[in-house]
């Protein structure tokens, strides 16, 4: 019987020649990751276990992203508590305030994450790096402790669904739209512990930062994982970045799908998700209109240099509307870097947004932009939960960075294609 | 009996030909200021009071700085509260999110504060103005309250030290050392309701934002005020921001002076205000080498273009040090375009320098830097007092921008003369 990407990438790490949906493995990890907000209660397990030493120093990940710089005296000692994990075994890539950016984004820039490795990390959206062709995913802070100490971790082989893309997008339609539009599709529970496996003739057309956006939700719709076949695309993303050897895995054609989806690109149009489910998902031009107080242009689902240039494009020359708040968060010191040096964070300013720095922010109601009673956000996050970014009256809406920007230019839901 | 600069914007402000230290005056103010702290308060006095009206919409700035972007639910309420005034009242120098800066630094660059005005604020160091040559002082919120409604303000008219400032600064000495120098001197309680006059050959030295600086810090000896002449410097500054007219106040030449200070700019060192008082001074020299954990550029003390280019001369080319976090606080949005127009910005993101939106931020310990446990910092903010950035074992060292960036890249207190 054939195997999927995903579950060619497990037998090899787990040693064996085949293994099969719902089989239970133990595989090698090429990487665990945690954040600041995971890393101390996996620090807590490892101490607990008695542990005394990390597997691989080079293959422990620790960024500290998602209250820092520290918004206050609980977050600074966590922090900290990281901070001297990290020192007294010497971990590698610890990332700390200034040297940072958003872990998912921060990880494949680094070229922490090639293709046919297996990571996981200690943040649901560790996922992110299925684009590369990784099996990626996340786990509990024990699983993380668990890792760190041993450099294997148990799974539960997954079975798939296949999304085959056609075609390619319209403008002002991009990544976030698809997945949107995807998990609208198939519910928040639609792939639940399965592979999301993206194939077909669009995958082509989509940007190394579309396929970030895309496996970054495929946890959105519950699944293990969302990966992409390596094309071109990746390669070129990968030079200069990975110098380790890696493999490239393709799904056998005689693979197993529970599922099989076909999106045609050229159909997609801005897609938004109303509160309080990814799922939610509307046209833009049916809630086209509904006020909003804040936009949140950033996060590891949309803080890259290419969604940077799509919000500039829609802002430059204009104005954030009054009554409206933009706050625009580079994913990394990188994309901060180059963003300026393409003139998109003088665009950002002079339209009256704030930049920050790389922060995962006010995305889980951390900082950098919580809302009040009563407010809406429209934001290119990856979850708008009850109470995610504020009271539990606040909402946010789900949207890429072209139609959050075109939003916070209009005060209110709208569309970047008609703006 | 002669005035002093400050008792001759007093007088006229108060109608009368004279005024005398001691006396209590009714003065007409040409501007209320609040900050996201401080307005919700005022907000709730004034509403207590039955008021229905503000003295005039023009004359009233509220600035949300200090928490911003939100930094939590309750930060956020306190906002919306600042926001639905602003509203009601159709408040014309109303800063939210992005459009903002720390107010200290917006509103002399905003061209709110001219020579000669009165001016209060619900903020300790609306004393900054001083460098303007307009009395300026920090106020509670009850006052602030009332001088929304009345534009009227009482004011025991204030005694003065005049401070006689000869030479110029020798490199890597600025207006942060010479106030922290003076606080030494006399104390925190050494100008204790007073005006700090500053006067002499040597102010003609001292930079626009050197003069920031000083008055801002003016309320650190515990003066009522600081105050500075008008000069070229000051109508240089002036040009294209205030087109209102003005008044330039000079001292009488028989203006009577409680004491007299004399400093020789020539003689002054790099000098930081160790825990726990800006008055616990010391030479850089004599504590170099102090660890530090963190660094603070910015705040309305030290938040200017002219400091963000001597912190960028000082890091440029260089690392901020392993184990040591550096957070750039760029104090307005128009510093921040400014800044990276020269390549500041770069410079410190490329040495490792975390660069932040306009806020208050880690100041008072309010978010985007707080310390954890037993940390240390050296900061370019304004009080070292026990707590202020976070736990009661953290300590703060105040100083300048270029031995705060000096002290980035040495990890530890370090004077930018000998790097």
């Amino acid at each position: 019987m054939g195997m999927t990407m995903t579950q060619k990438i497990l037998a090899k790490h787990a040693g064996v020649s085949a293994v099969e949906a719902g089989q239970l493995i133990e595989g090698k990890l090429d990487l665990v990751l945690g954040n600041d907000i995971t890393t101390p209660v996996a620090i807590t397990e490892f101490e607990k276990a008695g542990l005394t030493q990390v597997f691989d120093r080079d293959k422990i990940a620790i960024v500290l992203d998602h209250s820092t710089p520290c918004k206050d005296i609980k977050s600074a000692q966590l922090c900290a508590q990281a901070r001297s994990f990290a020192q007294r075994f010497q971990i590698t890539h610890f990332y700390d305030v200034g040297q940072m950016g958003v872990e998912h984004a921060l990880l494949p820039e680094k070229g922490l994450v090639a293709p046919g490795e297996v990571v996981i990390g200690a943040d649901s959206h560790t996922c992110t790096y299925g684009a590369l062709g990784a099996f990626s995913t996340g786990v509990g802070s024990t699983d993380m402790a668990a890792g760190m100490a041993t450099g294997l971790a148990w799974f539960k082989v997954p079975s798939a669904i296949k999304v085959t893309l056609h075609g390619s997008f319209r403008p002002y339609v991009s990544g976030k739209d698809l997945i949107l539009h995807l998990i609208g599709m198939i519910g928040v529970d639609g792939a639940l512990y399965r592979s999301l496996e993206f194939t077909g003739d669009g995958v082509a057309a989509l940007s190394m930062d579309d396929r970030f956006t895309i496996s970054n939700m495929a946890i959105e719709a519950g699944a293990k994982n969302g990966i992409f076949p390596v094309d071109d695309t990746t390669r070129a993303y990968l030079q200069g970045r990975v110098s380790r050897e890696w493999e490239a895995f393709e799904a056998d054609p005689d693979a197993v799908y529970e599922r099989e989806i076909e999106i045609d690109l050229n159909t997609l149009q801005p897609t938004v998700a109303l509160p309080h489910l990814p799922s939610n998902t509307r046209s833009v031009d049916e809630v086209a209109g509904t006020p909003i107080q804040q936009v949140v242009i950033g996060s590891c689902t949309n803080g890259r240099l290419e969604d940077m240039r799509k919000a500039a494009e829609v802002l430059k020359g204009r104005k954030v509307h009054d009554g409206v708040r933009c706050i625009v968060f580079p994913a990394t010191q990188q994309i901060m870097l180059d963003a300026m040096a393409e003139g998109l964070i003088q665009i950002f300013i002079e339209a009256g947004c704030a930049v920050s720095t790389p922060t995962c922010g006010p995305c889980l109601g951390g900082h950098m932009g919580v809302l009040s009673d009563g407010e809406r956000a429209i934001s290119t996050t990856n979850r708008n939960f009850v109470g995610r970014m504020g009271p539990v009256s606040s909402e946010i809406i789900l949207a890429s960075p072209a139609v959050a920007a075109a939003s916070a230019v209009a005060g209110c839901v709208a569309n970047p294609q008609t703006l």
